[in-house]
């Protein structure tokens, strides 16, 4: 089969690559339906993470079960189905708490920008739909097994909800989903912090109130001018630098929330600031699989879109070209059709 | 009137001072019945705080009202009242939201290891009892002024509540205090990390149910090995080191909280590990304010004995010996009578 492969910073190769098969009873293998490139899969690609071998890419995928494993139960071959980043028994003391994602049996998942992929812990990981899904809804499904979920975890940890004023750093995809996820939350305003022009407009369209070009500590500023001085309830990180880290939390108020969802890349958080601050702080790769179910059903009637961040569809043989799209923001975020 | 004043580390004298007096119409001053020494008070007293200038110490009070402002209408003189280390108005939004300690018009209170002190937006921060209470009520009284407030305010911001299992971080007054509000809070298990015997007696009369001698990764192992492999519900941190904070955050299951209460020294977060860690993090200065009238209740109904922290009373002259004692741990906490 096809599989797209880091060979080493910017080097990503389309290459012939065994189909993966069943290793564990609770496997499942599909036929990759949609995958795409994430904002985290530039960090390895920019040099930012290391790359000691040829590594294969790719974590958000919808597809056909293909094949499951003896015990597997939950889902059949034929059934369309959703996953995310990290395989989970959904069972134990953790997962019925609402964090698949430290699942104590968790398991990476990786290899999706291929033909084909084997998902560990199939049963507690990857949720079927009732039919297969129109060709419209593939994206937002798509979107759903990551950034649309993250932002979506963004949101839930910064606590969004009616009446309140929440702030976004970051307009990637997952920042612009995290506005859609206030939206839906019930937030009264939703500040977007983003200087690209199309990234407003789809800001906007999500559910954005207010725009705030400025970043850093004149974005800090603006966000307490349009806040009465206070900073905002709720602000959700979506970018993971020390920069963007501690704008966010400067940009919200004493007793307010921030969620943060990107990647902490050599961040260090300052003991005294944060002890004054008085936000609280809470995130860490997001519990997608405990949303699932309401997002799709939010994604197949009709209620959002999320889809909308795709602004680049390519062949799965083009994948270099996404990450070089994605890399030079020319493009917010590439799906891949195998 | 006789106060005490930090010259130098390690250099405490009690000397004579002008009496304080009334600057703003909001301000009040009182007569100090009892003062003490605190955890933080040490900071400036080792070292760890530079002293540019000689400082008048204490932020830990009960009094009577000597004096009020021309505005001040909430407390009267001759009142007892009790009241906190920050003024606060009461009435801004942050205060309504119960964050007191970041009042937009906070002003540090300080001098009250003195006989008498002069206190900011009275009507907002001292809160009066309906009687001059009983002597025997003093030491727990004052003890709410601070200790007792931050321990509470360490479980509230841990989400302590029935079924959980919590543990404490630091055996000082604020640690063995937040084993009290733990309990009251209904905690189900109490994990107090302490070596020293007669500390350890007093969280367990506090509701402690399980003793961890061991810190560091030891003591992080010793709690994961009592919670199943999982970490605690709610870990309360009450030192305020790097080697604390990071103890508090590794005891911590995923999607727990960490309710830190120990003014950060040196203290830097490692961002990739909190990502991962998945806690909750919320501490800062107490909002001591907000708990007062309950917890005053607490005590006056005899519920509640946190006066037991006191180990040590002098008279306001020996406060030197208080500061000695505190700093060789001869002493949990020392009360000061002027």
């Amino acid at each position: 089969m096809r599989a797209t492969i880091l060979h080493a910073p910017g080097d990503v190769r389309v290459e012939e690559r065994a189909k993966p098969t069943i290793q564990n009873p609770t496997d499942a293998i599909i036929k990759v339906t949609a995958a795409c490139v994430c904002g985290s899969d530039l960090w390895p690609y920019r040099g930012a993470d290391s790359v000691a071998e040829p590594v294969p890419m790719g974590h958000e995928y919808v597809g056909i079960v293909d094949e499951v494993g003896a015990v597997v139960k939950n889902v059949k071959v034929g059934q369309f189905v959703i996953g995310s980043f990290f395989a989970s028994d959904n069972t134990c003391e953790i997962c019925q708490s609402g964090y698949q994602s430290s699942c104590v049996h968790r398991e990476g998942v990786g290899g999706a920008q291929a033909e084909y992929m084997r998902i560990p812990l199939a049963d507690g990981t990857l949720v079927a739909t009732a039919e297969l899904p129109e060709a419209n809804k593939i994206a937002s499904l798509l979107a759903a097994s990551d950034v649309l979920g993250t932002g979506w975890f963004g949101a839930v940890a910064a606590e969004v909800g009616p009446g309140k004023t929440v702030a976004v750093v970051g307009d990637g995809a997952v920042g612009l989903l995290a506005i859609l996820a206030a939206k839906q939350l019930g937030a009264t305003r939703i500040i977007a912090m983003s200087r690209h022009e199309a990234r407003q407009k789809l800001a906007r369209e999500f559910g954005a109130s207010d725009i705030v070009k400025e970043r850093g500590d004149a974005g800090v500023a603006k966000i307490r001018e349009l806040t009465d001085g206070l900073g905002a309830h709720c602000v959700i990180e979506a970018v993971g630098t020390q920069e963007s880290m501690m704008q966010a939390i400067r940009s919200t108020r004493p007793g307010g929330h921030v969620g943060y969802v990107g990647v902490s890349h050599d961040v260090d958080l300052p003991g005294l600031e944060l002890f004054f601050s008085h936000v609280h702080l809470h995130g860490g790769p997001a519990p997608v699989r405990d949303y699932l179910p309401h997002l799709i059903e939010l994604i197949l009637n009709g209620t959002i879109n999320p889809g909308l961040v795709f602004d680049l569809e390519l062949p799965l043989e083009d994948a270099a070209e996404g990450y070089r799209a994605m890399d030079e923001r020319r493009a917010i975020k590439a799906l891949l059709r195998p």
